[in-house]
C-alpha cells in the first residue's frame, strides 16, 4: 500500500481527519478545487466576515437616537476586500500546513477504483482505508435558464453589489445572504417555493425573524415556483405561474446535495439522493471505505463543526478505538436579520410530550441585557426535562443568540441543575449573567 | 420582635436575600439613598449603558475601511437619556418590587440599637435577625479643596461632557469612565498616584490595555500624589509636587470605601478599615447580626454578582442552613479601552509554582474570530493544573474578554477537561467555537 489513509477532500472532516492521523500515519489527501473547503473559501468564515459589517452597522443603527449619531455605510467592494484578505490565504494556507506535518497532497478529481485505490488523472493510489469527505455542492433547480442564476459561493465574491437581486431558496443561507446584501443596501427578493421557511427551525421563531427581514425591507415572495429563467438585457427575469421578477441577479440557494460522483457504484459504496450511507462507525458499505461530514446521509445537521468533529472520530477509529460515535447536542444558528438558534430537543418535540418537558418562553426584549443594546426583539425558550429537572433544549432569537445558546449548549452537556447555575458566578453584567432567570 | 429578618441597605445583596427569605419570613428592608444600590443607580448598569454607545462606535471604527464607511459620533445628551431611560425607573421600581412581595420597606438612615434593635429617624424596629448590607462609597482624597471633585455617581449623571476632565485613581472605575469620557470626544487625563494601574490585573495584560487608553488620546500621569485642588474660574485646577493640571472636571475614582457609620461600635459588631468582620457564615461578631455585600472585610472581590451570592446564601442560613459559605471562582473584568478580565488561579500565582501550573498565553489577534471584528490586539492565558489537566485560571484581554471569561469560569467550575471541551460542538463560527485551541 502507498499509504495508510487517503482522504478524498481536504474541507474541514477531511483535515480534522489527516491531522489526526498524521502522528501515526502516511497520510494523502486530494482536494479537487479548493482547500480548505467549503467553509473558510465560500462558506461559514467568509460570509460571516461580510456579516461583521453587518452587525457593527445595525448596532450603531440600533444606537442612533440613543447616544449614537450617524449611522456608517457598507462599502461593497471595500467589505469584499476585507473578505478577500481572509479567503486568498486559505487555498494555500491549507495545502502548506497538510504538508508541513508530513502529510502527501495530491489536486484533482479523485475516483474509486476498488476498496483501495484511488485513482487521480490516471495515477493510482492505494491505501488500507479511504476516508470520503467531498462534501457538498449548491443544489440547482431544474428549470431552464437555470444557467443564469448565481450561487452563495458567487454572491460571496460579488466585485459590485447588484441594485437588485433575488435568492431562491427559503435556506438558512438564502437567509443570511439577503440579510447581507439588504444592509448593504440592495433591493432583495427572497423566492420561496412554499409558504415555510427554515423548516428545522421553530415557526415561531422563524416568524420573529421574517418579521426582522422585512425591516430590513427584504421583500419574501412565498409559495412561488420558479419555471423558468431568463435573460433581459443584463437583468434575469425569474419566471413562475402568475409570477414575474426581473433583478440583476439571482442566486439559487435551495441547498446542498452530497458529492457523490466517485465511481461508487462500481466499488459498492451504497448511496442515495442524501447521501452516502454510513454505519454508527462512519463505516460504508466497503469494509475499508468511511464517509465523514456533509456527504453522508445523516439526521445530525451538515455543519462545519460537526465534520470536524466526525474527521476527529474516524481517524481515532481508524487507529484503533471501537466505540460507536457519540454525538453531542449541536447548536444550529442562522446569522441573519437577528440570529436564530436552536440547540438539544426540538420546541416540536416537546409540545408533542407536556408531561415530560417544560416549555418556558421569555420575551427578553426589555431586560437589562437587550434593552443596553437596543435589540429590537428578543426571545428565548427553555425546554427542561421534568423527570431529571436538567436543561434538554433552547430556542433563542436574539442578536446574542450565538452566545446564549453557546451557554445552553455547555449546560445541556453538562448536565447542571437549576441550582447548580445559580451557585455559579459571572461576570456582571453580560448576557451570561442572566442565565438564572430563563428557567 | 417586629419582623424575623431586618435588612439595612436595599443593594443588590439586601435585595437577594430580601426576596429568598420573603416566602417564609416577615422582613423589614432600610434604605437611606437609592432603592436598588449602586449597581443599577451609578454603578456597572448606568456605566454599561453609555458603553453600549461605546462599543457600537468602536467597532464601526475598527470596521472603517474594512468595509464600513463613515464613523458614528457620540451625543452626550442623548446618551445621557438612553441611561436615564434606564435608571430613572429603578428606585421605583424596585420599592414597588419589595412591596409586591410582602417586603416592607423603609427610608432613612439606620442606627443599630441593639443585637435586636435598629433605629431609623426615632422609630425602633425589632428583628430576630439583621443583615447589614450597606455597601461602599467613593473613597475621596484628604487634601484641601476636595470638594471640587466629583465621583462616578456624578460622572454617570453628566448633563454635559466637559470638554476636559481628569480622573484620579488607577482603579477600574477609572479606567472604564476615562474610556467613555474620551471616546465621546473629552480630552481626558488619568492621574495615578504610583506607576501600577488595576492593581488586581496581571501587570502584562495592563500593559496592553494601556496602550488602548493611549490609542484613545487617554494622558496617563504616573507617581502623581495631589496635596491640593482648586478653583479657577469654572475650572479646576490639580496640584501636585511638579505637577498642575487644570480641567473643566476631576473625579476621585481611588476606590471606594465600607460604608460603617450605624453605631457598630456601641453594639459590638467587629469592623476596620476594610469593613466589617464575618465569619464563613457571614455573621459578625454580634450572633444575630449578619453581613453581607461590599461593606464586609473579604478576600473576594467587591462586586454585584458577590453581593447577590451573599444575599442568597445569608437568608438561606437564616431559614436553616448550616453549611458555610462556598464561594465558586470569581471571574473580574474591566471594560475599558479594550476587556480586561480573569478567573481562577491567578498568573502571579501560577508564575511562581511552574512544577503545578502550566500557563500558555496565545495571541489571538490574527485568530479568525478577532481578525472578523477588526479587534487591535487579543491575548489570551490559560493557566491549568498539571495534576488534573484542568483548566483552573484565565486572563483575556481583548473586545470579547466577556464572553471568553464566562466560558472559561463555566469550564473552571464544572472541572472539564481539555478533552471534554474537545468532545462539545458549538455554533461556528463564534468565539466559543475557539475553546479548544486555548490549551
Amino acid at each position: 500500500m502507498d499509504y495508510d489513509t487517503i482522504i478524498i477532500g481536504g474541507g474541514p472532516g477531511g483535515l480534522a481527519a489527516a491531522y489526526t492521523l498524521a502522528d501515526e500515519q502516511r497520510v494523502l489527501v486530494i482536494e479537487n478545487h479548493w482547500w480548505g473547503g467549503t467553509c473558510p473559501n465560500f462558506g461559514c468564515d467568509p460570509k460571516k466576515m461580510l456579516y461583521s459589517a453587518v452587525e457593527a452597522r445595525d448596532w450603531s443603527a440600533r444606537m442612533t437616537g440613543n447616544g449614537l449619531v450617524g449611522i456608517p455605510d457598507i462599502s461593497w467592494p471595500r467589505l469584499m476586500a476585507f473578505k478577500r484578505s481572509y479567503t486568498s490565504g486559505i487555498p494555500g494556507g491549507t495545502k502548506t500546513g497538510l504538508n508541513q506535518a508530513g502529510i502527501v497532497t495530491v489536486d484533482g478529481k479523485a475516483q474509486l477504483v476498488d476498496a483501495h485505490t484511488v485513482t487521480v488523472d490516471g495515477q493510482n493510489y492505494t491505501a488500507d482505508h479511504i476516508v470520503i469527505a467531498t462534501g457538498q455542492t449548491p443544489t440547482m433547480p431544474d428549470i431552464p435558464g437555470v444557467g443564469l442564476l448565481g450561487t452563495s459561493t458567487d454572491f460571496l465574491d460579488l466585485d459590485q453589489l447588484p441594485r437588485t437581486m433575488a435568492f431562491i431558496g427559503g435556506s438558512y443561507v438564502a437567509l443570511e445572504l439577503a440579510n447581507i446584501a439588504a444592509t448593504a443596501g440592495a433591493e432583495v427578493h427572497l423566492i420561496v417555493h412554499s409558504d415555510r421557511l427554515l423548516r428545522a427551525f421553530p415557526e415561531s421563531a422563524v416568524k420573529t425573524l421574517i418579521g426582522q427581514l422585512k425591516q430590513k425591507r427584504i421583500q419574501i415572495h412565498e409559495n412561488v415556483s420558479l419555471t423558468e429563467v431568463k435573460a433581459v438585457g443584463d437583468q434575469v427575469k425569474l419566471i413562475a405561474d402568475d409570477f414575474e421578477l426581473t433583478v440583476y441577479r439571482a442566486f439559487a440557494a435551495m441547498g446542498r446535495s452530497a458529492v457523490t460522483d466517485l465511481n461508487l457504484d462500481a466499488v459498492g459504496v451504497a448511496y442515495d439522493h442524501k447521501g452516502i450511507h454510513v454505519d454508527n462507525h462512519l463505516k460504508t458499505s466497503v469494509d475499508s471505505i468511511y464517509a465523514i461530514g456533509d456527504v453522508i446521509a445523516k439526521t445530525q445537521p451538515k455543519l462545519t463543526p460537526v465534520s470536524s468533529f466526525e474527521g476527529r472520530y474516524v481517524a481515532q477509529h481508524i487507529l484503533g478505538q471501537t466505540d460507536p460515535i457519540q454525538y453531542p447536542v449541536i447548536p444550529t444558528i442562522v446569522f441573519s436579520a437577528t440570529k436564530v438558534a436552536q440547540v438539544g430537543v426540538s420546541l416540536d418535540e416537546a409540545k408533542q410530550d407536556v408531561t415530560r418537558y417544560q416549555v418556558v418562553t421569555n420575551n427578553t426584549t426589555p431586560w437589562y441585557t437587550y434593552n443596553r443594546i437596543k435589540d429590537p426583539i428578543a426571545q428565548t425558550t427553555t425546554i427542561v426535562d421534568k423527570t431529571t429537572g436538567h436543561l434538554v433544549g433552547a430556542v433563542v432569537v436574539s442578536t446574542l443568540a450565538d452566545e446564549m445558546i453557546n451557554a445552553f449548549t455547555g449546560i445541556i452537556n453538562q448536565k447542571l441543575s437549576s441550582d447548580a447555575v445559580n451557585r455559579q458566578i459571572y461576570a456582571y453584567p453580560t448576557p451570561i449573567s442572566d442565565l438564572s432567570y430563563y428557567y
